[in-house]
């Protein structure tokens, strides 16, 4: 496990995240870079995509509620964040709905590269082509086997060469070199929409801190799993209205990487 | 009023719920339907409108924030979903706030059939060409004479051959051959912007596992005031703020329908 | 400093109040303008927006995540109410973040007139060719001199003969022959997205119940402050997701203007 303390470097830094982001999560995704001590910007024009992508020191590509629009800026950013060394990560939010979505994923990943590509299974085997349809975009109860889930992360990894954060109740890390397992959490996770796309902006914040993209998506995963886990003792367990709100607090509240043990982290055979 | 436990049945079925949804509301009506059991799917593209719509067990189309774009992807969804035998709620968000709305509702109901129309006594009005002016899309205060409101959903209902939920203090359910009115709810929930949408989108959960949509309608109705009543006794009625998260943690802790006697519900004549 | 009471007059009138708002902030824009007592209305398509800028009490014009449309919507708005005599709010959202934004809002103030600039000191200096680039949207830490952005928001309302509001940990309220400086609020405004974009909601509230912008501006940002001060004392400290929700709670409990002494408003030399 990398031991330099990302979680201080980013309020130490307070890199200018950019996300193209969606209507139903724009507003956590903000708030989660915020209370993380980063600074985010939204944008999502084609106009201004490349400007905006060189102000920035990272992105985040948030597929969902797509548009022609949205993906021709996704482009955009991405060729212009890859030319300039910026890292940038793909969201593919509910990636295996239609085709429509399965294509312009493909076509941007077959124009530039993602430092870290952030999935739930079902996007994953989407993307691979191993499955098209799916429940939902957050595959909630996915109690896949483990085996499963580092295959399906290490075969991204390997076929688009960047790092790859596979979601669920637990996440796996791969490069294709290194690969990592991280454990815990909250149940009520899976019952907050975004709590996906708000890991995905904080990824972005990390990966805007160092070079190492497996290193970022380790500790976004693990800071994330601590707030949630810290945001269900702060809410009592009262709900997921309340455990939302949570989520913001506890992010906000840890200032270092001190307490990042409490999260169970383990290397896996990449 | 029916028997059959719905809120359980929604648990039990995990509905994948497709939303056209607005700007203003997607979150909370993709959190809503997380804290009802059931899945969201929010998607707004015309090119994936036919596959998503075959993918889902109900869609829930959210006029707010219109654009044309939005009209388009409506109406495909609408056809297609009628034409699968799958249940669509409509709402027209402020459809009398310009001539724009009127004619592209109009225009959509005669595209197709929603199972639910889901409307204020303002939009019910615009609707039946009796006004356009309103004050806002939620019309809180309103205190016309239930009469007034039973006509409004029964003529609708005659007039596109679906099923009613006019909202408001009192809510009127009608499908032409049946009406109910409910009572209950918070008076903090004018209060918060989308308690309209996020009932739609419960509607749209519940008339996935039912094929009666006057059945439908009812218990959405009756989830939703009792949600209301809980979350003002959860907050401690501190204020919007408080009481919109607290309506999560209401619909969440909601397993089934032991309470829903705590909302008073009446047979009214059709 | 103005003397009636602003505060209560918006709860009297309840004035519609249209947003042409942007994905992130919608939602807490309109459930900061129910908790004021005001209703809003968002919309943003060219089709109705004459339509509805005659039918709004007043207008906010937020240009967050822009588009081409949501520019050609603006300008119609703007101008339509400046023909009819209706106050309009304008916030140029991360204006200097790109040439694109620049020039939108360059040829949106060359069209029409607002009532009401609203904007932070990085947005006042690239409206007034300062400099462009800027870390983020609401610059958060700033601590320039409060002479340097007493001198900004003067020269702003000079260029475009209006009021203007430029927040801050201080804010500036100025309309060339007027100042003032308002001081308190909470520090975790800052932490919060869209507690700009409120804030010039709440300017359209306020706008629509007094013909001096300067006093409506004023009241707005000391009623802001307020609610950023109770809020922090209402969530107890915990942490920015907790005071979102309870800005909404302070913004509902103040029914008049009898508390805002609590803010140090004082006059500068214009």
């Amino acid at each position: 496990m990398p031991d330099s303390d990302l979680i201080a470097a980013v309020r130490a830094k307070r890199p200018l995240v950019h996300c193209i982001s969606n209507i139903v999560t724009a507003n956590d995704c903000a708030n989660i870079l915020y209370a993380a001590g980063a600074s985010p910007m939204m944008a999502e024009a084609r106009e201004e995509m490349a400007e905006i992508s060189a102000l920035a020191d990272a992105a985040d590509l948030n597929l969902g509620t797509p548009s022609r629009e949205k993906y021709a800026a996704a482009r955009i950013c991405l060729e212009e964040s890859n030319r300039l060394g910026k890292p940038v990560v793909l969201d593919p939010v509910g990636v295996g709905a239609s085709s429509w979505r399965l294509e312009n994923a493909a076509r941007l990943l077959s124009a530039g590269k993602p430092g870290i590509l952030r999935v739930n299974l079902a996007e994953a085997e989407a993307l691979l082509g191993l499955r098209r349809a799916e429940q939902g975009v957050d595959s909630p109860g996915e109690d896949s086997a483990l085996r499963r889930r580092a295959r399906a992360a290490g075969g991204l990894a390997g076929r688009f060469g960047c790092a790859v954060l596979l979601t669920g109740e637990t996440d796996i890390i791969s490069d294709g070199r290194r690969a990592a397992a991280v454990r815990g959490g909250s149940a009520f996770a899976p019952l907050v929409t975004g709590s996906g796309c708000m890991l995905s902006a904080l990824c972005g914040a990390f990966a805007a801190v160092t070079d190492d993209m497996f290193a970022a998506a380790l500790a976004a995963s693990r800071y994330w799993k601590l707030c949630g886990a810290l945001a269900e003792r702060l809410c009592s367990a009262r709900g997921p209205g309340a455990f939302r709100a949570a989520l913001m607090d506890a992010a906000w509240s840890l200032k270092d990487s001190s307490r990042l043990e409490e999260v169970r982290a383990e290397r896996l055979e990449a």
